[in-house]
C-alpha cells in the first residue's frame, strides 16, 4: 500500500549507461537522476515516502546548489556558462518543478549523501538539458565536480535543512497568531462573564472567562516568540567546512559567498557557523527547534484538555462554554456530540512530543565529525511543523472561533460558592473564613447566608465583599 | 504535497441528500460514503493521510462487521436478507475492494467514531447496491440500525485496531524471523574466527565472530517470543460492550457469537474481554505491544552500533567486519563507503522508540470510559510495525547476508592482546597477573613474552594457556 | 548538602597499605573496604546516594557471591574453609550487617565493577575476621581471587541486580494488590450507585459507580499478572560467564552449580542463562520489567485523574464522589481541601515514565560485549519500584478506602440525561432517537417527557425503557 | 532504608495543641513546625526525601516571605515589628539556618501548598521567638494571616522555585565553564596532531586533533548561552496574582514591591509576570530549563562516547587518546582500565535526558488555573541541574585535563589513508579520484604510491596534495 516510487525500469526505450564504484547501471537517456539517486532508491524501501514529500527541503537544497554555483562563478573557480546553467536549473526546482525526480526515501542512510547526491544529479542534467546537451553528458558538467563543487553532503546537507526547517516556522507562526488571535477575540467576547477558578480540579475563587480565554492566548504567543528564536539558531549555516568542517577542497572565501548568495535569494538571514567542525557535527539548532515545538505542543495538550472540560456535559459536566457542532458524535448514543477538534488537535500535539524523542536519540547518537542521522531529524521536524501548523489554524477556525459560554450558569456557580470566603480572610482572618466556607459546604448553603447568620459583619459589607464580580480583580 | 483525499464534490452529476443531526448534506447519488464520513473527511485536515494507508485496519474493520451481522442473523435480531449483503459487503472490503472511501485522516478527533461511521456507510450503501438498491436508501439497510446493529464505535473500533495490529505482528514476526536465520546464518559462516571481545569499548578476552553473531541472533529470537505474546493480548476483544462496556442495546449472546464468527472468518484466536467495562477504557494491550516493539528496537540500535562498530575503518578503525557495498558513501570523499544500512535501521528504530512515547502520551490520557485516542495509538503502531518489517528484511538481506571477516586481522589482534593474561589469573594470581599484562601494553609485547622473560610459568604452559582458540569457550 | 559517604580517612590511627594497578593508598587497619572501593568512592561524586540505599542490592549480590563460594567448594576448586568463611560473611551481609560499607555511588561508571569490587573487599575482609585473620590479609584469602574465584562483574554484577529487581517486585505486587483489593471493596459498596458514564468528558449512558471501580480493580489486577511474568524473565542470570559470556575462567559445572544454590539460598528461581554471550550484552529482561512499570504507572495516571475529575467540586465540579480529606487544601482559600493524594501519586507515576526513558537510553547504548550502563539501569529500576509500592499502599490506604459517593446526585443526573435516548434505538431507530435527544438537550427537560409528548410510545414502555437502573447492565 | 523524616512526636515533653480544618493535633511546644506541616509529613511517605534535600528551594522560600513581609510593610499593611520579625527569621533561614525544619516530601500532592506551609508554620514560630514569644502564639503572628499575607502557595510556591532554578544555574553555569576551559586547554595542547577525521565512523579527511577538542569547547559554550537564556525565562514572577492569578486579596502595589525587594535581596533580577492569570498555569518557563538541561546533557552524552570511542583499545581499537586511569577496569582482566568517568557522566545524561520527560509529562497535565504537579518539576530540574553541575566539573577536572594522544599513531593512520584522494578531487576529478582511492584500500598501500604508479600528476605535485598537514585547513 505504501508504494515506493519506482526508480526509472532500465530496459525501455533509449538508455543511457552511468558509472560509480560498484561497477555500471542503466537509465533511461532522458532520466534527471543518475546512477547515485537510482541505486539509493532501490537501497532504502522503508517508508515509501520520497524527499519530495517535503517540498521546503527539496527547494532549499536548490537553493544552496544556486548559492555555491553563484559564489563560485564570483571566485572565479566556476565558468559562468556552466555556473548559469546550474542556478537556472535550481531556480526552475525552488518554484516547483522536478521535484516528481526527488525519489530517495525520508530515511536513508548515508547521512543525507542520497539527497544531496539526488540533487546533484536532477540538478546537472536538467542544466545540461538548458545548455542544449543531453542528460548524462558529465564530461560536459558534473553532477560532483560542478554542482557539488567545494560542497560535501556534510555542508550542504545540513545547510539545507535548517534552510527547509526555517522555511516551516514561516508557515507555523501565523497559524500560531491565528489561534492566539481566535483566543483573543473570545477573550473580549467574554469578559465580563464571571465563573469560578478552579485550582487542581477543586472550585477556586472568580475570575472571568475573559481572564481564562486571554492567558490562553499570551501563552501561545510566548511560544512563537520562543519559535522565532529557535528559527534565528537555524540561521547559522555549515557551508564552506565540506567533508567535515576543515574545509578542505572548498575556496576559502567560499563560506561567505555561499552565505551572502543564500541570504540574497532566499530571504533568510543565513551566515557561516563560527567554527565548521562544530557545525558540522553538532545538532544544536535541531534539538532547539524541536524543544520549541514541545513546548508548544505541551501547551496546547493543556489548552485542548481545558476546553474539552470546560464544555464536559452537556448536563452533567462542567458545561461553562459549548464548542462547534462539527459532527454527530456516537454511533449509538443518539444526539451526543463530542469535542473532535480538541481531541484530533491534542494527538498531534502528543506526535510531536514524541517527535522530539526521536529527534533526542538521532542527536545523542552522533559520532566523532558527523551525525548519520540527519534525514530522521529533517523529516521528522518538517512532518511536526506542518502539523502543528494544521492544527492550530483547525483549532483556532473550527474550534476556537464558534466556543459560545453558558454565563447564567457560570454566574449562578460563582456567586454560590463557599470559596467566596477568601475574601473574608482579610476581615476576619483565615481561621473564622475556614469555619464559615466549611458550614456553607456541609449545609449547601451560599457562604453570605451563614456568614449573616454568624453576624460577624453587617449584611451590607458582606454583599459587598462577597461579590464575585468584585472579587476577578483588574 | 500530501492532497487530502477529495470527499465526492457536491453539485456534481446524480446527488442524494443526506440528513444528521446537524442538517443535510449533498451527496453524489452513488458514493459510498454518507453524510458522517463527509463531514469528518471535512473536519480533520490533519495529516493528509487517509485510514485506507492501513489496509489491515480496514480489512478488520469489516471482518467486525462481518462477524456481528452473522451473530445477528443467528441470534436472530437480523433479517437474513440483510445480514448476509452486509457480510457480503464486508467480505468485498476484506479481499481488497472499496478501501480507496476509506477516507477519514488517520489522526482525527472523535475516539474512531469517524472510522467507525465511514465503515458502516460504505459497507451499508455496497450492501444496498448487492441488494439491488440504490446508495442512500438507508429505509431499506441503514448504516446505523443495521450495520452497527449492537454497537458501538467504542467497542467495535478497538476490536479492529486489535485485529489489524494482530495482523501486522503476522507481517512482522517472519521479518524478524528472516533477520535471526540471517544472523544464525553468518554465526555458523564465523565460528572459527577467533576475535577480541570487547567491554566498555576496552580489548577483552577473545571470543569467536560467531558467538557475536549467535548473541544478536538470540537477541532477535527473544524479541519474537516477546512480540509473540503481545499479540495474544491483542485477542482479548471489546464486542458486545456497546457505548461504555455495560452492553446496552446488545443483545446478551452477542459477545460470545461475534467473536466466535469473528475467530473463525479471521483466524485469530480472539475472544470476550473479561470485563467490558474495564476493556473498554484500557489502553494495556496497546502498551504492551508498542513496549514489546520498542525493546526490538532497542536491540536493534544497538546491534546496528555495533556492525557500524566491527566495520568502522576501513584503515582506521576496528575493520573486523566488511558490509556488502551498496552505493559510493560520499559526494567529495571519493571511494568511500558507509554503513548505510544499519543507518537506515538505526532511524527507523528511533521512530519506533519514539512511537512508544506517543502510545504512552495517549495512553495516560484517557478519562473516564474510554481513551478518545486510539486513533493516534493505532496508526503509530501499524506504522512502526510496517516499518520495523521492512527494516528486518532489508538489514537481513542488503547487509547482514554478505557480511565478510577479516579472520586474519582479528586473530592477530587477539593472539597479541595483553587481556590473554586472564588465563593466567588461577594459576598466577590476579595481582602478578595484572603487573604481566600491564607490562605487556606499555612494552607494546606480547603477553607472553613478558611472561616468559619473567619466568613465571615454562613456555610451553604459557603457550597453552595463552592460546587464543583455548579461551574462546565451548 | 548531599554529603558523600565518606571514605575511611588514610592517616587515622592504625593503618594498612593497599595496592592496586595505579599504586599504594592507606587504609584504616580495619577497614572493611579495600583500596578499589577507596578509589571508587573518590571517583564519582555524582548523586551522593550510595549503592547502600538499596538494600536489595546488596542482599543479592552478598547472595551471588554465597551462592558462589559454596559451588565452588562443591566443585572441589575452592577450600571449604575459606568458602565456608566466604558464605558467612555473605549471610551476616543478606542479614541486614555491614550495609554502610557498600560505599560506592549509585551512578558509577565501569558497568558494576565497582560494586562488585566493592562486595568483594567487604566479604573478603569480614571473612577474614571471621577466619580469625586481620582485614587486608589477602594472602590468606583475596576479594578477587577467592571471593571473586571463577566471576566476573560482567557476570556477577547483572545477576544480582536482577535477584534485587526480583525481590522488589516480591514487595511491588502485595502493594498493589492491596490497591486492587481497596477497589475491590468500594467496588462491592457501589454497586447499587447508578450513574452516568462519559465518553469524551461528554455524557454517556448510564453504569454504577461499582462497575466504574470494578474496572480500576480488574485494571490493576491485569498489571500485576503482567509484572509477575516480568519478574519471570528477571530469573535467567549471567553466572559461569565471566567477562563476556565465553566462561573463560569459570569451571564448566559452576554455572549450574551456582544457580542451584541461589535459587536455594534465595527463594528465587533463578536458571542459567540459555547463551551467555547474549546474555552478557542484554538488556532484554531490564527493559520488559520497566515497560511493565510504566505500563502500571500510564494506568495509575488515569485512574488518579478519575478520582479528581469525579471528585470535582465540590460546588461547580462532577461532585460524584467525596476522596478522605487529609489536610487543608490552600494557604488563602479557607476551607478548600485538594486530591493531593492522587496528585501526589500522579507525581510518581510520571516519574516512573521518565524512569522508563533513562533505562531505553541506556540499553540502546550497549556496544558489543557489554552494556556499560547497567548501574543506571539498576538504580533507576529498583527506586522506581520502592516508589510505585509507595504509592499504591498510600493511594488504597489513605485514597481509595475512605472514597464516599454522592448517590442522590448521581441518580439525578442519570434519570435526567438525554442519553438515554440511547435506550430508544432498538425500538425507535438511531434517527428518532437522535431527534428527541436533541430536543431534550435543548428544552432542558428529561428525554422522557419529550417522548412522551411526542407520543411515540405508551407512557409505561417509555418508563420501563428508560429506567437507567435497567441500563446499567450485568 | 529511606527513614523519612520523622515528625516531632506527639506525647513527648512540653505540647502545644494546634488546629485546622480537619481537627486538633499536638506538638512539641518549642516545635517550629505547626499542624499542616505535621499533616503533611505524615501524608506523603513516597521518596523518604524532605525538601531540605534542595538547600536552594528552602532559601528562596524564605526570600519570598522576606521580600512580601518587607513590601507589605512599604505598604502599610503590615505591623512593621511584626515584618521586621518575619524578615529576620526568613533571613536566618537564607543563611542556612532551620533547613531541617522543611521536612515534607519532595514529592507531595496539594501544588506545593505543603512546601509553603511549611514556610510560614517555620517562619512564624521562629519570628515568635524573635519577638519573645513562643512558637504556637498565632494571635500574635500567623502562619497564615501574616507570613502568608496577600499570597497563595500558587504565586509564592512558583517564586520560589523559580528563584531556586536561577540559584542552581548559578552553579551550573560555572562547572559548564570549566568543562569548556578543560577542552581548550586540551584544544591547544592538541593543535598539531594530525589525525583522520571519521564520519559515519569510516576513516574521512584529516584534521588535528586540536581541531576536534575546539569543537567540543565550543558546542559546551553554546550550551552555556542557552542556558543562560533559559535562566532569563526564570526571573518573570508570579508574585501579586494570589490564588488564580486574579490577585484577590493582594493589595494592588504588592506585585511590584514585592518583585523589587526580592530582586534586591537576592541579587537576581526578578520581574512581576506580564499576566497574573497565565503565569499562574504557566510552566513555560520550566519546559525551557528543561529543554536546555536535556540539549546540553545530548551533547555530553556524545562527547563521552566519542572520548570512549577515540580512546578504546588499548591494542585493538581507535586508541588515538588515553584517558587517565583512575581504578582497575576489571575484577577478572588483569590490568584492564575503563573510561569510568565519561561512563559515569552519560549515566548522570541519560537521568537529565529522562528528566525532562517527567517534566513534560507534568506541564502537559495541567489543568486550568493551575498545575498541580509543580513539585516534581521542582524536585526533577534542582536535582538536574546539581548532578549535570558535579558531573561537569568530574569530567573537567578527572578526565579531561588528564587526557593525553598517541600523535605518532594519528599521524601515521592519517598519512596512509585513502581519503587523502579526496585531495586530487579538484585536479583530477571525483571519478579518476575514487579510483584511485579504491585501487589504494584494495591494495593496502598509501594513495600516493598508487597515484604515482597510475603516474597520473608528478610525484612532487602529488607529495605535496597528499600531505595530511596541508589538508587539515585554517
Amino acid at each position: 500500500m505504501n508504494p515506493h516510487p519506482t526508480p526509472p525500469a532500465p530496459g525501455n526505450s533509449a538508455q543511457r549507461v552511468e558509472h560509480d564504484l560498484l561497477g555500471d547501471r542503466e537509465l533511461p537517456a532522458d532520466a534527471y537522476i543518475g546512477i547515485h539517486t537510482l541505486r539509493a532508491a532501490e537501497n532504502f524501501p522503508l517508508t515509501g515516502t520520497p524527499i519530495s514529500v517535503h517540498p521546503e527541503l527539496v527547494a532549499a537544497i536548490a537553493a544552496v546548489k544556486q548559492a555555491a554555483a553563484l559564489a563560485h562563478c564570483d571566485l572565479g573557480v566556476l565558468d559562468t556558462g556552466l555556473g548559469d546553467a546550474i542556478a537556472a536549473a535550481c531556480q526552475e526546482i525552488r518554484s516547483g518543478l522536478w521535484h516528481e525526480h526527488f525519489v530517495v526515501d525520508v530515511l536513508q542512510g548515508g547521512a543525507g549523501t542520497s539527497t544531496n547526491m539526488n540533487a546533484n544529479e536532477v540538478i546537472a542534467n536538467r542544466a545540461l538539458q538548458l545548455l542544449g546537451s543531453e542528460p548524462g553528458n558529465y564530461a560536459l558538467l558534473s553532477p560532483n565536480d560542478h554542482v557539488n563543487l567545494g560542497q560535501s553532503t556534510n555542508d550542504a546537507y545540513p545547510t539545507a535543512v535548517k534552510l527547509a526547517l526555517h522555511e516551516a516556522t514561516r508557515v507555523l507562526m501565523p497559524s500560531m497568531d491565528r489561534l492566539a488571535t481566535a483566543l483573543a477575540e473570545r477573550a473580549t467576547a467574554f469578559e465580563d462573564i464571571v465563573k469560578l477558578g478552579r485550582t487542581q480540579l477543586q472550585d477556586a475563587v472568580p475570575m472571568t472567562l475573559g481572564q481564562e480565554f486571554r492567558a490562553f492566548e499570551l501563552g501561545v504567543r510566548d511560544d512563537i516568540t520562543v519559535l522565532h528564536r529557535s528559527a534565528e539558531a537555524l540561521c547559522e549555516i555549515n557551508m564552506g567546512g565540506t567533508a567535515i568542517g576543515t574545509g578542505l577542497n572548498a575556496h576559502p572565501g567560499f563560506a561567505q559567498a555561499c552565505a551572502d548568495h543564500l541570504a540574497r535569494i532566499t530571504g533568510v538571514p543565513v551566515h557561516p557557523a563560527r567554527d565548521l567542525v562544530e557545525a558540522t557535527q553538532s545538532t544544536g539548532a535541531f534539538i532547539e527547534l524541536s524543544s520549541a515545538l514541545k513546548r508548544f505542543a505541551l501547551r496546547l495538550v493543556k489548552l485542548c484538555n481545558d476546553l474539552r472540560l470546560l464544555a464536559s456535559g452537556p448536563q452533567a459536566g462542567l458545561a461553562e462554554i459549548k464548542l462547534p457542532e462539527l459532527q454527530a458524535g456516537s454511533s449509538i448514543m443518539p444526539g451526543k456530540v463530542n469535542p473532535v477538534i480538541p481531541e484530533a488537535v491534542t494527538q498531534v500535539c502528543f506526535d510531536v512530543i514524541a517527535a522530539d524523542t526521536a529527534v533526542s536519540l538521532a542527536a545523542q547518537a552522533g559520532q566523532l565529525q558527523l551525525n548519520a542521522f540527519e534525514p530522521l531529524i529533517a523529516h521528522t521536524l518538517l512532518t511536526a511543523q506542518r502539523r502543528l501548523a494544521a492544527a492550530c489554524s483547525l483549532l483556532a477556525g473550527a474550534c476556537i472561533a464558534g466556543i459560545r459560554a453558558d454565563a447564567e450558569r457560570t454566574y449562578s456557580q460563582a456567586s454560590g460558592s463557599a470559596v467566596l470566603a477568601t475574601a473574608l480572610n482579610p476581615v476576619l482572618g483565615y481561621e473564622l473564613s475556614t469555619e464559615l466556607a466549611r458550614r456553607a459546604v456541609a449545609q449547601r448553603r451560599p457562604v453570605r447566608d451563614v456568614a449573616r447568620e454568624a453576624e460577624v459583619l453587617p449584611a451590607e459589607v458582606l454583599d459587598d465583599l462577597l461579590d464575585p464580580r468584585r472579587l476577578v480583580g483588574g
